[in-house]
């Protein structure tokens, strides 16, 4: 089967330069992939141009006459822009002229549009931000909720385990994938009370075969489990946070090995290392995250990524299009759906 | 003014060693500080005696007969453990013997006793675990609340931005702090009902003299504002974050610099840039975090930590005793007594 990618060319802080420098750079790594790039004719034609992709195999331009903006209302983006580049790329998926969609724009306004034109797998409730954290045994932690839903119920939390559980099988090929919450401690005590029962629905229902408890933001990194989950708040602030001290860390680094000859010497002589660490925690090798839980695959990349960032993002759609992440989970679901429910009706009888 | 510090001897993993190491270590840093260490006889007097503390200047032992160990439920700890040296040297700090006390043992058990025995301000519904972290300035900030409270409304958070105003101006000598709130986003629009709430209740009472809104977690250690306000759930899971990113990044350093033998040398030659880069970000160097709030200082050293970490948390402990941040607090809330109450009044009525 040939995979296809519908691209919103417009989203994101430099777009169309980005998305096509992106495309141009995922197409060499993936050249069985069709890329429909959706974008307005007047900027995206004069960048396919530059990098050889106009009237290319592999590479086809549908043109579109809006654009969403960073700042377009998330109800506006639904109720007008019927013709624009993210609608229609993700409208590509609903009428399965794709296997994923792509963009780098407004997340609001994109996640509002895949819920609208995807919809969610029947007996799950709401999508979340699912990601692959890498870790210190370099085999990455799934992550969600990293921003789709502020307020999460119990039961949608459990419902999330089910996602990363279906998630990390499909595409880590992990046969039985160990799953916790993220806390602010391990102890059964801990933590709020949303929490506490969503525990208690895992439990008495069984609904997340190998569930390992509370797990706090140290273990993040430390491999503990496969999947970790937590609301979207929550997810966001720890994702950012991590962002945050990576920089930091960086600089320090930086102003201290700059103190003196010696040491500048010592940072020449080791810049191997340097270069083969800096690699290995670059964010744009992370950037792409799915809204996991829709009747599609909708990827999300950081909007002030450069183009190899996107071809990334690209990267996760393709290889989630390839592993079949969401039949996976549609099956998951489907043979989870008793469980789910006595979880569900267990809220609140505590 | 002689300041005198209550020492809980048996709080943290390995008191009272750990406990009595870092008073020996402080008390060459603080000749002027009286020292009163709480503790079981048959344990602390030994480390005394092995440290030459033992019927000393400066060094007061008061023998206890019961200890809180990490396991003890806050519940308990109130009703029993009447002689806990936990409990003992709050009661110090609350009959006027002592300026500050401090433990590395049980949180939860500390936090209800220091509740208890010192009761909150007048004015204030709840204290907040406060600290100072590192920021790219070298001024800090300063961060709350990082776990005292689970479940926090708009109007205790907008308390945690006057209480985290009250701190800057007293421990860092800021005038006219800044004060934001964490967030996943800086629009308006962004963010739990909460926060939203809160943000309107700081903009009609006018309570945050210097308010600059939503800061993302990307943005703790840009040194943008003074202040980081935050409820004790996310707070707690951004500093463990913090923590385990930190972790993650160094191994993954020190794994890459052993790859190579050109880069071994290197990393030799660069010594003294890591050991003051491993220095500047030393978590024993921050620790000791305030229950801010309370009618004492009451320090929470953290309880895995050595005689160095325990002595930064007596430091601590000296700092904010000598800046009187109890009284800079008071002072704050009689004055904004006023727009607090607008404040409180707001609430709900969007």
């Amino acid at each position: 089967m040939t995979i296809t990618l519908a691209v919103d060319a417009m989203g994101g802080d430099k777009a169309p330069f980005v998305t096509i420098e992106g495309i141009a750079l995922a197409r060499k790594k993936h050249p069985t992939i069709l890329f429909k790039v959706y974008g307005l004719e007047s900027s995206v034609i004069p960048e396919l141009k530059k990098h050889g992709l106009w009237e290319t195999k592999n590479i086809q331009f549908v043109p579109c006459s809006e654009v969403i903006s960073g700042d377009t209302e998330p109800r506006l983006a639904i109720r007008q822009f019927k013709d624009s580049s993210m609608r229609c790329a993700i409208q590509a998926v609903s009428d399965g002229e794709a296997n994923a969609v792509i963009s780098a724009g407004n997340t609001g306004a994109y996640m509002v549009l895949s819920k609208l034109l995807l919809k969610t797998i029947p007996g799950l409730q709401r999508p979340a931000i699912t990601t692959l954290l890498p870790t210190k045994d370099g085999k990455g932690v799934v992550m969600l909720d990293l921003g789709a839903n502020v307020h999460v119920p119990a039961d949608v939390l459990v419902q999330f385990c089910i996602m990363g559980q279906a998630f990390s099988k499909s595409v880590q090929g992990v046969p039985n994938p160990s799953v916790a919450l993220l806390n602010i401690g391990s102890e059964e005590l801990k933590g709020t009370t949303v929490l506490k029962e969503a525990q208690t629905m895992i439990q008495k229902s069984g609904a997340v075969a190998n569930y390992k408890g509370f797990i706090e933001g140290d273990d993040i990194f430390d491999s503990k489990v496969n999947v970790i989950v937590t609301d979207g708040f929550t997810g966001n602030v720890a994702l950012k946070t991590i962002e945050g001290t990576v920089n930091f860390f960086g600089g320090l680094m930086r102003e201290e090995l700059k103190r003196t000859w010696v040491s500048k010497l010592g940072a020449f002589l080791s810049r191997s290392a340097f270069q083969a660490f800096k690699k290995r925690l670059d964010p744009r090798r992370y950037n792409g995250a799915q809204f996991l839980g829709l009747r599609g695959i909708s990827i999300k990349s950081h909007g002030g990524t450069d183009g190899f960032g996107f071809s990334c993002a690209l990267s996760v759609a393709v290889d989630l299009a390839e592993h079949k992440v969401n039949e996976s989970l549609e099956r998951e679901i489907e043979s989870l759906h008793e469980k789910l429910i006595i979880a569900e009706s267990s809220a609140g009888l505590e």
